[in-house]
């Protein structure tokens, strides 16, 4: 199926599948949304915090991987630009074959859906549902590949914090190898012009770092003094049965925020996490309910960050790049 | 409980439980269902493809089979009529008796609702429901019995592309037996005039055809030449294990319409199917791809086909054969 | 964390997490919600029942034990207000800590939620919630602590029936041991006047009735002439396999409300139930459908006493105890 490169009515992006979709300049990508961001955490602080923008569009989400956080985040977003919202739950089973999630997506398609929000286990279904679609489609997590509104959210909440993305120093800490935050984060902070260094063991960094514009580090504790934020990845209890961890307890000694290590940190320095924590594996509680921890900016910009993506994507009446009239 | 035969607001149709209940001419009556959708697929392209129709409505789904689209389709048409839609889930466990049905039945209407839409496993359900029930009640499928929107929609897709279905051949091919897919459909088809001829394995076919006004063949081949429509049901693996059919390999091989059987169809003949395909056993991935092949259309008007439905049950201001104003 | 004893903007009640939240003068408390209840109940009789008293607030339902029909009731309540609903459905395995289930509410919380309405296994839950919770919390049923809500709805009922709770005679049957209706009802009855007897066989009362204003019984026959209301609990099964009773059947032959035993009743008795029946144990088929039974004005007046509740919690422009604008 041949589809037009570009969609006159949305201006350059038709999707967001990962932080390359934002624009050839990927940096001017990221700033818009994050302009239009301000409008909408604008919104939510209001009384009624809800536009008409998007009345009559129908969000679907599509999660083939449960997530009852980031879909009630897309959920809340769509409301709160008054567009309609589904849930397609889709049993494992139904989607083995390709042809299969074709007719799905024909069949949602067909009952007149306007953006679908995916999330899969493997990585590309998102891409392949886009190849398939007419309406906008949103990658909300494919496999270890990329998660994009979470790093468009991250790079909003430090912005928030620091005005800047440009020039800080962020380390990404955990198991990088099977993070879709931390590939989009990468490819998101140093478009930004940060400076990112991943710290993790070495049988959880990626199996090759070619390109990837980054330090290493096996050494938290001699890159936390350096940093103004230490962004934390969730540690899955799975990774130790696949022995590539000794112990969780060993993982969490070695690498861990524990409230010892935390005061490594400059004072200024945020503490970041994607959520769900595991508090006392990869965080400390302590260290959780700390004031530099902005974990839940991260949720609450989560919203406005994901209805700006909508705006931009489904939103008439405004061209990527321009005014938004919210 | 004694029940009022008709319902002074809603003119005619109380209930919509099998196509029988479309009126004592039911061809008049699906004719009144299609015009009226003709204005649902006009509001459905609109921008903003609301009406307030419905208003401070309720629609809630009970579905005792799951079935992820035709639920969809439900609440899509209901939202689009401004009504609001609830999900009353439940586990099969606790429906065993009659009595407990029953009470679910009273809870859901006590709470205020307007119209129950009722899929179960078993014939008969959705009309022991309307029996109890105040509101109206819609038939999403009942066992083998019938499925009366899904014939209303694809008697409406035959009339979108043919003009009418009056004097139409339509084969209905595959497990005649265990549909209620193939019941509505046979009734409505013939109701408007088109000639039915039922092709399937002697085992796939009712124990009795008395009084279905149709042909039966066993040869899909000799009859493909002859047809307006072939219109296709889901074979389901279970029928293999039952020893209905050899193997799912020989069916296809019998009745599954290949691309070289596809080329016995006339130019102008529609392939349709009620979803979801099996591709490679009673469709050929490229028969399902081809011009021809409406099942997309099939599942658009779906929702204006219910919308109409909804409408004709629960809005006021119009009467089952008047003008709607929409 | 220190939270003010009193919210500005709602009056005296933050919470509704137990009867004894209503106010230090429970029975001004009960009242005050039976009056803004009938104004909800007017609501509900209207052609479009929908008030927009919520509009962009969020209510989000916690429920941790399954119960369709209290979070259909609640989310119903919520949407005839005009709020959006979001339902927060959580594997009982993610909360197993402490830390989790706070960051759990924390997370919902930055998405911008009004009020969250939990269900829980354990007692004490809604409480720990609301310590955390900035937004309203409502106990929707905390193992067998309480169900306030239940309680207030049962309170309005009869009210509705004998225009007072005040002086009236109650009985409530059946395992009061494990029932958090029985000890929100004992609370509510009780503020409000009425003498309440429980009648249970012993291995199914508390360990301790210190403290509670009321009789006991082990003889259902000698108080059911005597009562104006026969309140009856659901009797769960585990209790048989817990040797709690000796057979489904020896209770229900003790204290099960069959048809012999209704005619003890006085002829202006009302005879109640939390819902779901099991018809045959605690309650026979014939007396289920007897005139005096109201278990379906119960659901009804459900949804309208939550509307009150919700707007209590969370409407502006009206103060605790004073004239709500709906």
């Amino acid at each position: 199926m041949s589809r037009p490169v570009t969609n006159p009515r949305h201006g350059r992006m038709r999707n967001l599948l990962s932080i390359a979709d934002l624009g050839p300049d990927v940096a001017l990508g990221i700033n818009e949304v994050m302009t239009l961001t301000d409008s909408f955490v604008e919104v939510s602080e209001r009384t009624i915090p809800k536009v008409p923008a998007l009345r009559g569009r129908t969000v679907v989400s599509l999660f083939f991987e449960d997530s009852t956080r980031t879909r009630l985040s897309f959920e809340t977003a769509a409301k709160r630009l008054s567009a309609d919202t589904m849930n397609f739950s889709v049993s494992t089973s139904s989607v083995k074959k390709g042809e299969s999630l074709r007719d799905t997506i024909e069949t949602i398609e067909a009952m007149g859906v306007d953006a679908i929000v995916v999330r899969h286990a493997s990585a590309g279904v998102p891409r392949q549902v886009a190849q398939w679609a007419t309406s906008a489609v949103i990658n909300a997590g494919d496999g270890w590949h990329e998660h994009p509104t979470q790093a468009l959210l991250d790079c909003y909440t430090i912005r928030q914090r620091f005005g800047d993305v440009a020039g800080k120093h962020i380390a990404i800490v955990g198991d990088i190898r099977h993070s879709r935050v931390a590939r989009s984060n990468v490819a998101a902070f140093t478009a930004l012009g940060a400076d990112v260094t991943l710290v993790a063991p070495p049988t959880l960094l990626p199996p090759s770092l070619e390109g990837w514009p980054v330090k290493i580090s096996t050494d938290i504790d001699a890159v936390l003094p350096t940093v103004d934020v230490c962004y934390l990845l969730r540690m899955q209890r799975e990774r130790m049965t696949e022995a590539l961890i000794p112990s969780i307890r060993e993982y969490s000694n070695r690498f861990g925020l524990n409230e010892k290590r935390a005061e490594l940190l400059p004072d200024h320095a945020l503490i970041m996490h994607p959520g769900p924590m595991n508090r006392g594996v990869e965080i400390d509680a302590a260290v959780a309910d700390h004031p530099n921890t902005v974990i839940v900016d991260q949720v609450r910009n989560g919203v406005a960050v994901r209805m700006a993506v909508l705006f931009l994507l489904l939103g008439s009446g405004t061209t990527w790049g321009g005014e938004a009239d919210v």
